[in-house]
């Protein structure tokens, strides 16, 4: 594709288009085709996993009555498919979070909610704080509305912070792209700043199900609806999605938040795509009624096991000086190579020479980039596939410190 | 709702959000659930038509095909299911407009595909050009990147156009909302202000296929195309859905552009919500690839016999001074009332007083609004209860007018 800043003979495109990037990832998704290639890179569920006879069986049953058939295929409220919003108002109350259908929009994945909380909070020019590293999507997301990002200091607290940020993003969970998790404490800490500095939260809890250890903590609009008495009380905006649990194709993932937050985003929504595919709410919804506990467990289960594998393979096979997360659940382990070691250069040549797709890590830092760093996916690889990429890169790893091969 | 900027407590809302209006369409589509009102409202294609069988087959193959079911279900290539876009390629090249798949990108529904371009071509404060009136959805998408508009002057000239309009928005076969289409002459002096401003147009195809009466005029872009001699020679972009020919919900529209239009417009796509559901996508290529001639002969029947009930009622029922536009498509007829009369109060007093829902003209005017007017839709309702809201509609009017009833 050729690079000027003219779309087509004699097409001026808006100002935020000179910052766009394309997602390395979703680049690197085309590689799928390939067969050959060993996939570290895209954090896509293994679609072995799918639940595809209960939609199969949820399809049949929407088309076999004429009523629910034609509801399916009509315009669905911008708001969401009615029995759907119910049903999410009792879902986020049971992990903690008690609210309403008012209290819930449907949008086509976590990604399109990112989209919406952007176009409602960023003006141009305006502060967004962000974790470093940060979940490539959201960036990409914000980057429409051209902010301004700021790091989240490493303490937590609001030092140095002249401007309020119009929000600061968060992943509690095993978050994109290191695996990480917040502790309680870290919590309650980012809570206090967010009230220190009025400052809403706009917490990603894509990964929320996908614990493989440890104990279940509460997400941090959950903790904030405790703290103030309600959700409608709360600043927090939460994104959730059926994309890991259920399937992404389904592109159902909702908006927790206070009603008036959520009445302006159901405008933003209409704006964007008028709504929700009502066939796709209500096959997510009769899985969710359904088997959506059993679909978790199932891939709890395969996605622990991989990480074990990669765990175990990393430490067999990384030479000393690189240093990786031991995630509790998600779908990432983050890799940081000896400091002056490119991982731009090591996923091209990882590519190239030895079959294997990753991240480099600097793609997730619109700023104050560690270019030493790798993101490494586990969820698409199965264990056997796993232990030989990883013996690969070590190799690859060794050859560009320096290091004598071990064999 | 609350009217106040604020969001929730302490939440800063971008500026682009103080503009924002529902849909007055959208908020009466929630009236559907009363089953008392004759809907001449919201312009939504009627459900009893929809093609739920061959859907449902669609549905069951893919499903019944392991390799079909997990594409289905994973996440899709942000700019399409590659099947798709191929076959889009194939249409567009059949109405005139000879493309490859680098010149398609599928959307969530056509309005996905303004949300987008808007987000392409528009700077807040940059005139963008219009019709008067002009379809609310798009006004909507537009508004989120605070456009300043400027009619489209009723000669398609350039005369007191004093700054470039970043593009100008038209849909030139049987209107939302007025149901009228340029002639070919007035397509070619569009292209002529085009050329001469070297101003994109943004077309929208949406009832392209709905036409009742008369004979099909090619769309701007294939006149460009033959102009430019190609489509990447062209600055149009075509906005295309499978909404009002297959059925709404299952979100699949599409774009048609000069291919470096459409690589940017795949960023903005992966932005928005990464991709639209591949289930979907392979739901609409079965029914496009099989009966989507026989879906649009259907209801295109159907269509046109409600249009004539409807008009034939307005002859009948509308006092003198009211003039009604007579469309060979779509699904609008638009009303324009004696001078000084309040097509809002009509449309309020009609729904409370004769349960008969309409949509006020003034909602489709962002600037110059003209109140007298009103828009009819004739897509939801059989012929007798048409002619019977046309009754109640002429009695009200003469009633306001101040016209003795003649019955």
């Amino acid at each position: 594709m050729e690079a000027s800043r003219e779309g087509a003979p004699g097409v001026r495109l808006a100002a935020r288009i000179k910052g766009l990037a394309g997602s390395e990832i979703r680049e690197r998704m085309k590689d799928l085709a390939k067969r050959e290639i060993i996939h570290l890179g895209g954090g896509l569920p293994d679609p072995a996993f799918f639940p595809v006879e209960p939609i199969a069986r949820a399809c049949a049953a929407i088309f076999a009555d004429p009523t629910a058939a034609r509801t399916a295929l009509q315009y669905a409220p911008s708001e969401g498919h009615p029995p759907l919003r119910e049903w999410l108002a009792g879902y986020m109350a049971s992990l903690g979070v008690p609210c309403t259908p008012a209290n819930i929009l449907i949008t086509n994945g976590s990604q399109q909610g990112l989209d919406l909380i952007a176009k409602l909070l960023i003006d141009p020019g305006a502060p967004v704080m962000i974790e470093l590293p940060s979940f490539i999507g959201a960036l990409r997301a914000f980057d429409v509305m051209e902010p301004r990002y700021v790091g989240l200091s490493a303490d937590l607290t609001a030092t140095g912070i002249r401007e309020r940020p119009r929000f600061a993003y968060l992943g509690p969970d095993f978050r994109n792209p290191t695996g990480t998790s917040l502790t309680l404490a870290e919590r309650h800490a980012l809570l206090d700043l967010s009230d220190a500095l009025a400052m809403p939260l706009v917490e990603d809890g894509c990964y929320e199900k996908l614990r493989y250890d440890g104990e279940d903590l509460p997400s941090l609009l959950a903790l904030d609806c405790a703290r103030k008495g309600g959700i409608e009380q709360s600043r927090l905006l939460y994104t959730g999605t059926f994309s890991k649990t259920l399937a992404p194709s389904l592109r159902v993932g909702w908006i927790a938040a206070a009603s008036p937050l959520i009445a302006r985003l159901v405008l933003l929504k209409q704006a964007a795509d008028l709504a929700t595919s009502a066939l796709n709410q209500m096959i997510a919804l009769a899985l969710a009624d359904g088997i959506l506990d059993s679909a978790v467990a199932q891939v709890r289960g395969v996605y622990r096991g991989r990480r074990d594998a990669m765990l175990a393979a990393l430490a067999d096979h990384m030479p000393a000086g690189v240093q990786w997360t031991e995630p509790e659940g998600g779908l990432y382990i983050w890799l940081t190579l000896p400091e002056g070691m490119d991982g731009g250069e090591l996923a091209r040549r990882a590519l190239i020479e030895h079959g294997v797709a990753t991240i480099s890590g600097a793609a997730f830092y619109p700023i104050e980039a560690r270019p030493n760093t790798l993101r490494l996916s586990f969820s698409m690889v199965p264990e056997e596939a796993a232990r030989e990429a990883v013996r690969r890169l070590g190799l690859l790893v060794e050859d560009m410190m320096g290091v004598p091969a071990h064999g």
